[in-house]
Formats: structure tokens, C-alpha cells, sequence
């Protein structure tokens, strides 16, 4: 369209130059093509970059609804969330979400790798538009992404990670540089067995922590699950949950056949997996070391993972080691932070003042809770909308009625009492 | 940009028409808006409307996967979901993900309903994007659902049902008329006690099933809820979970004072509400009557609630006289359908024949589970990925740890307790 715009424009001055007639007639026409073009640009409808993220409350403030988490006594420090890098692979229907989400969120620095082009059988999850069908979806991430928030950092990878040029690039990609930091976390979102044993394998490799996530070939159930290298189970450790047991998974790929995908079943796991995410990042509530998701009885089953021993992963087999060995560190450091979070309550909170002096009424009719304090208490007027899970005298649910594996064995058994069945 | 283009094409035929230098170039220019016109429009990479949803997997069929759900055993009749009218209250963080949602998966119509305009504010939920900032939240939700998919008719109306026209356009648009069908469904996602209220009033007057949802002031909880008037408790038989209490609300949303709000929070609310909607449209699954979501951690509780025969509001009495003078027949209902399916499993399967001709290998090494069949079978080769519920001996977790509000003065116990602790 640009090119003809500008020739539109080489026209009018040709004429102008060729003919006496009417010359303001054909600035007039000049200046509307000029305008035509300006109105054309894709960046019309842009918003700029932001500098610091501030709390104020106007409706220009894209990052006011999440600095209010700090008023509310959610996190401590939102702006932290400036300094992360997250590495998102496999860019389809939880993928493009959860990059999604993090963009809105104002993360630092995002990492795409896919190399699949968007498809109009990729139009019943959410993200994706009709008009990008053909593009690599990491352009198309792109595209959309740095509409919605040009302060996000993104890198955007168009390669296969299982092959062995796009094993290097991705490890390479995950590393610490000159003038360029590793990443924080990575999300597994890819979908089929071999890519997230290759993710398992950079992440042992690395050392990096990461979350898996997958949703199940009939669309109705999907899972989370944080991977620490070392400290919980890898995804070599123990079979998977999705198993494709003896079948070759690309079989069921095969042309004339494929899964079936929900919007809603992807956009949940998205969601909580960076919900998850953020937990992790921005230390706030509990970060759930496995979630899963049966949608057709709304059933939430969660468990923890140890890492096996005998694990055919020899860099997972390092890093266990690694992590016994540095338990003391560990146990010093600990007790050290105990004792000074003790001697900090004794001397009074520490982040009496409120850096962003907002509240919510008067200070005198309420309390605001300080930034600190990430405690049920809400403004006044408000209860909370749910009950706590504290306030039950019973054992929490997941833990309850869902299997705690605290070692293989247990788990394994758990596994061919399923297959069994 | 249109207005200016169609201003320069008058211009360009009116400097024909007062010249006889070079018509041929003024044709060139004229041919040249015209091609910048079709390059501006904003369909150019939209697809084309599909008239019936194929199952064939191809990349360019926008349904493959959701008739997958078909051959996966999980739907009997995928399609029928155009047949369907959803209307959804409040366009917002909530609303426009399920509206989006509903769109993807080809839901035959929408009805949207909002007042308020897109701002920057709201760039940290899903959905809109910067460029929509100041137009009318309904109008930028169908720009951006009818790109999505032009097969979905979509009604927008930007108004406030609140007020005393609003209520009347509300309740007028819902009904059934000549040569339209009334709605199947309403979604509540509004961010107020008050239109809350007015959506109950209108759905108990209406006798209209409808579903509420909501997200807490702090982000990091939400809940579903069906209401079937005079079989559920309505919104004003019970407290509800979320209150204000004492403090007006709008107290609460003055100048320099925001809730804050998480793109995931939303997003997972969302995505249960619309799963619970897809499973009460299409039948599958077990739709909940109420489903929490505490965020922090990862904890799901569910309830049930029985009307209130003191309900405030006398359109819900009235319905529940309604529905206990009805359960004569709904008794017959229940038996008569229970004898049919019981001779037609002793006549075999109903839907033997495979609609779709789809088989996953050789239909000698694997079945195909039949279209009527919603149980947990899988293709070869696969395992389900979650254990299902149940195969617990133990009690289904929702029902072991949730507060199973049989009748309201349980339930009034449970808040008192709640609010006095």
C-alpha cells in the first residue's frame, strides 16, 4: 500500500507540474494522500513506551491494575516483575496465551521458539488471528505482542528445538552473556513427548528451573508442573503422566487425523500456569509443584514429585547430587533469613512508608496494608470472596484426595494401579 | 480513512471534469485509490464464512478441532452449537475472554452488553488492544470477534443495564420474537453488586438459566455459579460470597482508587465459565453449580444452593412454586428417558454409523469410540492423562472439603462464621 501511496503522489506532481489548471485543487489532493498514508500505518493505533510503572490511577495508565497488588498486599514489589526473562517454547494454543499474558503483565524480557506457521485450524483456541494464517507464529507473536505492550522485550526463535542445530541455538539462547542476562524460567509448551524431553534435557544441562504443561489429545484435561533440576522429579525421572505407550505419538499426527483442542481448556492451563509463573517470580502465595485439570468433573488434582535416584538422565543424576551436597548451605541460609525476618518484626515493619502514597479511604477511617504484608487483609468494606483453605479444620483438599508421591516408588505404583485398571 | 479516500475520488472526477489535460492519468489516480481502498480494508486477511462445520483435518478448516471432540467420544453433536444464543453481560476482563471463547468455538449467536469504553487501564486483561482505546467496549469487541469468525452473529449493545431504559432494551432483546430465538444462556460478568442484581431480576422474570462469575478486588480469587430460577438459589436468596458490606461499592471505585486485576485471574474464570457453558449446551461432563478458584493456593472449592422460599425477590418465588408444582412431570420425564435409554442399549448402540468416516488407525486394530459414547475411552495408544475422580475410593474432593450447602440456614451459619472470624 505504501508503494502506492507514493506513487499516488508522483502522479499529483507530475500533473501539477504538466497542467496550470486548479494547482490548489491538487495540493489538496497531495495532503489528503499524506494523511491517507499517516492513517494507513500500522503504529497508528500504538501506544508508547512507559518508563517506570506507576500506580496512578488514570485510565492512560496501562500498569494501573497490576501496581495495585502492592496496595492490596498481594506483592511486595510489582515492578520486580521489569527485571525477568522468561523463555516460552512451543508458541500454539496455551503458548501464545501465557506469552500473552506475561506481555500484558509487563515482563522484561519474553523468549519465543516455535517453528510452525499459524493455520486456520489453529482459529478455535484463543490468540491467533485469520489474518496472520501463513506467517511463522513467532512473527505473528510478535506482531501482536509488541502492539500490546512495546515495553516487553521480545526475541522471537523460528527453529525446531529437537534437531540438532536448533538444540545449540535454544542453549545458546539461554545463557548468561556479556551485557545479557540468562533467563528465569522457562514454560514448556510444547506438545508432544519428544520436544519436552529436549526441554528437559537444556533445563538439566542448565541447571535452569522450568514448568511443564500439556493438554490432553481429547481437549477436556490438562496439568502444570514446576521442574527444579535437582530438587523435584525431571521429566526423565518418572514416566509421564500423558504417556503414548507403545504407539509412536507421530502416528496419531498422521494426515486425515488430529486432536481435538478447546479454547477454554488451553486458555485455563495458560492461566495457571502464569499464575504460577508469577508466584514463582514475584514470591507471592504458594507455587504449585503440580496442578492438574479434569474439566469434565471441575477436579483438581495436585502432587510432588521427588527426583529418582536412578534416573536414566545423567545430567539429572548431577544435579541431585549437587543438591545433596549443598543441603547445608542450604539449612545456614535458611535458619540466617529466619532469624532476620525474627529480629526485623521485633524492630517493627520495615516498609512503613507508602512509596506510592496512595489509600484507600482516609488514613484514619483504615488501615492500608503495607507493602510488606502479604497477610488476608483486605480495605475495609470488603471480606474476602472465598473462604481461606486455613480456615478448614481438615487437611487441605489436594492433599487429601490427591496422590502425595513422596518417592518413586510410591508414584510408580500409583501409575500401574491406572494402567491397570 | 475511508471518508478520505472517498473525498480524493471526488476531487480527482470533479479535476476531470473541469479539465482536459491527461484524462488518462487521472484515471491511473483514480484506479489507484480504489486498489488503496482494498488494501485498507480492514477484511483483507479475513476468511470467508464456512456454511457447514467439517470435520476433515485440513489446515484451512477453522472446526477440525473442535469436531474432533466428536470422534474423541467427548460430544455427541459438536455442530449443534450454532443452533445456540449466548448473551454476556459486561464486556470486560472477564466478558470479552468468553466472548471470545464462544466465538472461536462457532457459538451461532451473541449478545454482548456494556457501556463503558476501552482505556489503556484495561491492557492488563486479555483482549483489547491499544488501539480500540476510547471506542465503546461492545464496538471493539465485535471489530475484533468478527475478524475472528464472521460465522458467529454477533448484537452489541452499548448500554447501562442499570438504569430504567437499559433494563427494558435488555429484557426486550432477550425474548423470544417472530423469527428469532430468545437466548439459551446468559453469562453474567459484571464487576458490580447492582448488575448483578438487575441481571437476576431480569433472569428470574424471564425464567432464564444464566451463569455469574466474578473476580475478587485483590486478583487473586473467582468463582462461577449456575442459577436456574426456582431450582437454584438466585442471586438475592443468599449473601452473596462477595460483599460489600455496609460500604457502598462505588466508595470503592472513586477517583485515584482501582482494584487490581490479573490477565490470569481473568483468564482461567473465563475459561471455566465458558467450559461449563460448553458442557451444559452441548451436554457433557458434569456442569458445576458453583466453582471457586483461590489463586494463591491452587484450591477449587465447590457448593451447591437451594432457593430460598423467603427469597426478597417474588419473581423467584414465584418460579420456585413454579418448579415444586412442576415436579409431577418432571418425574415422568426422568422415568420415561430412563426406559428409552435402557431398551435402546439393549438394542445396541444407537449412532453405529460413523457420520464423519473418520477412524484413528485401521478400524481392525482399534474401536472408534461411537459418537453417543461420552465415557472415558481413548483411542489406542493413549492413556488418560489425569486419574479420573473416580477411581478414588474416597469421597469426590469438592464434596470431602467444601461446604455442601444444603439449605440456606447452613449456609448462613457457614458466612456468619466466616464474617465473625
Amino acid at each position: 500500500m505504501e508503494e502506492e501511496l507514493r506513487s499516488l503522489l508522483q502522479d499529483l506532481e507530475s500533473f501539477k507540474l504538466s497542467t496550470s489548471d486548479r494547482p490548489d485543487l491538487v495540493d489538496q489532493m497531495k495532503q489528503r494522500v499524506v494523511r491517507i498514508g499517516d492513517l494507513a500505518k500500522p503504529g497508528a493505533g500504538k501506544r508508547s513506551k512507559v518508563k517506570d510503572m506507576s500506580a496512578e490511577v488514570v485510565d492512560s495508565n496501562p500498569y494501573s491494575r497490576l501496581m495495585a497488588l502492592q496496595r492490596m498486599g498481594i506483592v511486595e514489589n510489582y515492578e520486580k516483575i521489569r527485571d525477568f526473562s522468561v523463555a516460552i517454547v512451543g508458541i500454539g494454543g496455551v503458548g501464545s496465551v501465557a506469552a500473552e499474558m506475561l506481555t500484558r503483565c509487563g515482563i522484561g524480557r519474553l523468549l519465543l521458539y516455535d517453528y510452525d506457521t499459524v493455520e486456520l485450524a489453529n482459529m478455535n483456541r484463543l490468540f491467533f488471528r485469520p489474518d496472520q494464517v501463513g506467517m511463522t507464529k513467532t512473527d505473528a507473536a510478535v506482531q501482536t505482542l509488541s502492539d500490546i505492550n512495546p515495553d516487553v522485550v521480545l526475541e522471537s526463535y523460528s527453529l525446531n528445538i529437537t534437531t540438532v542445530k536448533g538444540f545449540e541455538i535454544f542453549v545458546e539462547s539461554l545463557k548468561e552473556k556479556p551485557g545479557k542476562s540468562g533467563v528465569d524460567l522457562i514454560l514448556s509448551c510444547v506438545d508432544n513427548y519428544e520436544a519436552r524431553m529436549v526441554v528437559n534435557q537444556a533445563c538439566n544441562e542448565l541447571g535452569q528451573t522450568w514448568m511443564e504443561s500439556g493438554v490432553s489429545e481429547d481437549a477436556v484435561s490438562g496439568h502444570i508442573q514446576l521442574l527444579v533440576p535437582g530438587e523435584t522429579a525431571c521429566f526423565a525421572c518418572a514416566p509421564p503422566l500423558v504417556v503414548a505407550s507403545g504407539v509412536d505419538e507421530r502416528t496419531l499426527k498422521r494426515e486425515g487425523v488430529c486432536a481435538a483442542s478447546l479454547p477454554t481448556t488451553m486458555g485455563v492451563v495458560a492461566g495457571l500456569l502464569v499464575q504460577n509463573t508469577l508466584k514463582y517470580l514475584l514470591k507471592f502465595g504458594q507455587v504449585s509443584p503440580y496442578l492438574g485439570y479434569n474439566s469434565l468433573k471441575d477436579y483438581f488434582p495436585t502432587m510432588q514429585m521427588r527426583p529418582n535416584p536412578q534416573c536414566s538422565n545423567s545430567a539429572c543424576v548431577e544435579r541431585q547430587k549437587e543438591y545433596i551436597q549443598s543441603k547445608p548451605a542450604r539449612d545456614a541460609a535458611a535458619k540466617a533469613k529466619m532469624e532476620a525476618d525474627a529480629s526485623a518484626k521485633s524492630e517493627g515493619p520495615v516498609h512503613l512508608d507508602n512509596e506510592w502514597n496512595i489509600s484507600v479511604v482516609d488514613d484514619n477511617e483504615v488501615d492500608v496494608p503495607n507493602s510488606s504484608n502479604t497477610s488476608d487483609r483486605l480495605p475495609d468494606g470488603l471480606v474476602h470472596e472465598l473462604p481461606s483453605a486455613d480456615k478448614y479444620t481438615q487437611p487441605l483438599v489436594a492433599e487429601e484426595a490427591s496422590p502425595i508421591a513422596d518417592d518413586l516408588e510410591d508414584l510408580q505404583r500409583q501409575l500401574d494401579a491406572l494402567n491397570a485398571s
